[in-house]
C-alpha cells in the first residue's frame, strides 16, 4: 500500500465542521473565516533526514527547503502565506549550531515572503532528525484552482523545466507564489497543483479528481539541464524524458485552462515573467487515462511513469 | 542545553509580520484575523514513539493523545478548536491497521470537540514513528490569559490532581476547554497555561514571563492517587509531593487570579464543575524565585523541582 492508497483509506471518515470549504485531498485545506473576499489556507509538510535530505546537506538549505515546500503548496492555491510554526524532532545529543543554521536558512526565506514564524516545538526523537512546518495563508475567495477543476479541452501547462531536481534544485527552488496569483487574476485557471511527485504522477491526481484524462506531447515536455546531463552519466541512467515525467520535487506549477486562452497566456507570460519558461505540454481529454504522444504514436503512461510498450 | 535554552536561543531572530498578536513563547500563537471580537489561535504539537508512547501503547490512545495535547494548548488560551492537520512519519513497512486505529482514536476525540480534520501528510521515516498535529482555533479577543500576566498577590490554582500521569492518565486526559472558557468569562484570570512539564517547571515559565516569584504550600498541592500508590512501590520511588511537582503530562490548567476573587471562584466552581477538583496551591510574590512552604519552613525549589536543603 503506497502513501496515496493509505490516505484514500483514511479520508472517508475524517470529521468535518462548518468551517471546512475544502478538506483533505488538495494542496492546502481551505477554511471559512467569515471574511467577505478571502478564505484561510492551512497546510503542513515535513522533511525527514534520510528521505528529503542527508546528514551532509548544508543545514541552511534544510530549513529553507522545509519552509519552501509549504510555500509551494500555498502557491498551488494561488494564496499568500501568513504564518508558520516549526516542529523539530531532535536526536540526542542536540547539535545546536546545526539547528541555528537550519533556522537561519528558514528565516531568510520567511522574510523574503513576509511570513511570520510564530513558534513551534522541539521533541526528542530517537535516531531520526525531522522537521514539520505548519502554515496559514489567505487566498481570494473562489480563486484557488482545485485539483478537481480540469475540463476536457483544457490546455495543460507547467512552469520551469522538469526532472533531476534531486541533483540540487530541490534545496533551492523558488515557490511560484507571485506567478500563481498572477495566473488566477488574469486567466480562467481550472485546476492547479505544485509538482512534487513528477508530472506523470501529479497530473494523474488532477485527472482522478476531475474525472477526465490527458494526452501529453513528449516533444513539448520541458526537460531540465540536470536531467539531460545526468542521462549521459551511464547506460543505467534514466532517459531525460522519463526523468522529466517521473522525478519528484520539481515544485513547479502544473495547471490547466481552456485551450482558447493558451496563446494569450503564453504571450503575456513572456513579458511578465521573462526568466521563467512556461510550456503547454498537452491537453485534457474526456477519455480517461494518461497518454503520451511521441513519434511512435499515442501510448498509455503507467502509474510509475513508464510507457507500456504495446 | 535543554529544550528551553535552545528555544530561547532561536526565538530572538524569528521574523514577524502585522498578523502576529502573540508569537513564540505561549501555549498557542495568537494571530490577527480582522474579526471584531475574535482572534485566530495556531498551534503544533508532536508525539514520538519511544518518547511519548511505546510500541505497546494501544494505537487508538496514541491518536487520541496526539490530538488531545493540541486541544490542551487551545484550552490554555481559553480558546475553541476549529481544525487540525495530521502529519505522520512512518517507518517501513507501514502497519496499516495500526494507522487506522490511531486515526479512529483521534477522530473520536475530534468529533467530541467539533474539530474538523482537514488533511495532512505522510512521510517515510527511517526507524522512528512520529506524528505531528497542527491546529487552528479561535478565542475571544483580549481574553486569552498569557504566561506573562501574573501579578504579585495573585492566587495560584490548578485543576485536577497532579503526578503519576505516565502510569496511564497521559493517554486519557480530558483537555480542559470548557473549564478554561468558563474561567475567563467569569473571573479576571491573569495568567494561564496547561501543565505539561510538571507544576514546578511550568509555574517557572509563568514567573519568568511575568517577572515575579511564587510560594507554593506543600500541604495544598493536590496529589493524584497514582502518584501516591507509586510512591509505595519501593524505596527508590519518587515521593508523592515530588511527583506532583515534577512529573510531566498532567495536562491540567495552571492559572493565577487576584487573591480577592479566590473564594468566589472556589464556590462557583464547585457547583459548575463538581467532578473536577480545583485547588489553590499558593501565591504569586514580587520577590523572584519559586519557593515551597512546608512544616520545615520556606525553601527554594530548584529548577529540577527538588528542594534545596539549606
Amino acid at each position: 500500500m503506497n502513501e496515496f492508497e493509505l490516505i484514500a483509506r483514511l479520508t472517508p471518515t475524517l470529521p468535518g465542521n462548518a468551517s471546512v470549504i475544502v478538506g483533505s485531498g488538495d494542496d492546502c485545506a481551505i477554511l471559512e473565516a467569515g471574511w467577505a473576499d478571502q478564505v484561510l489556507l492551512f497546510k503542513t509538510d515535513a522533511v525527514v533526514e534520510g528521505v528529503h535530505f542527508t546528514k551532509e546537506t548544508p543545514a541552511g538549505k534544510i530549513g529553507r527547503k522545509a519552509l519552501a515546500r509549504c510555500l509551494s503548496d500555498i502557491a498551488a492555491m494561488a494564496g499568500t502565506p501568513v504564518s508558520a510554526l516549526v516542529t523539530l524532532g531532535l536526536p540526542q545529543p542536540v547539535d545546536v549550531s546545526r539547528i541555528e543554521a537550519i533556522y537561519a536558512g528558514m528565516e531568510a526565506l520567511a522574510r523574503e515572503h513576509g511570513v511570520a514564524i510564530v513558534g513551534g516545538e522541539t521533541s526528542a526523537s530517537p535516531n531520526a532528525f525531522w522537521m514539520s512546518v505548519a502554515m496559514t495563508g489567505t487566498a481570494t475567495r473562489g480563486k484557488s484552482p482545485l485539483r478537481s477543476g480540469a475540463r476536457a479541452g483544457d490546455a495543460i501547462f507547467v512552469t520551469g523545466r522538469l526532472g533531476g531536481s534531486l541533483l540540487g534544485r530541490h534545496l533551492e527552488f523558488e515557490p511560484r507564489l507571485i506567478e500563481a496569483r498572477w495566473l488566477v487574476e488574469h486567466f480562467a485557471i481550472n485546476a492547479m497543483m505544485d509538482l512534487s511527485d513528477g508530472l506523470a504522477g501529479d497530473l494523474r491526481h488532477i485527472l482522478n479528481a476531475s474525472g477526465c484524462g490527458a494526452e501529453i506531447r513528449a516533444a513539448s515536455v520541458p526537460i531540465s539541464r540536470e536531467a539531460k546531463l545526468h542521462a549521459r552519466s551511464g547506460s543505467m541512467a534514466k532517459p531525460p524524458l522519463a526523468a522529466a515525467l517521473t522525478d519528484g520535487e520539481d515544485f513547479e506549477l502544473l495547471f490547466t485552462l481552456p485551450a482558447r486562452q493558451a496563446v494569450s497566456l503564453l504571450d503575456t507570460w513572456k513579458s511578465r515573467f521573462p526568466g521563467l519558461p512556461l510550456t503547454c505540454v498537452g491537453k485534457i481529454t474526456s477519455e480517461p487515462g494518461l497518454r503520451l504522444r511521441d513519434k511512435h504514436g499515442v501510448r498509455v503512461l503507467a502509474a510509475n511513469g513508464y510507457v507500456h510498450l504495446a
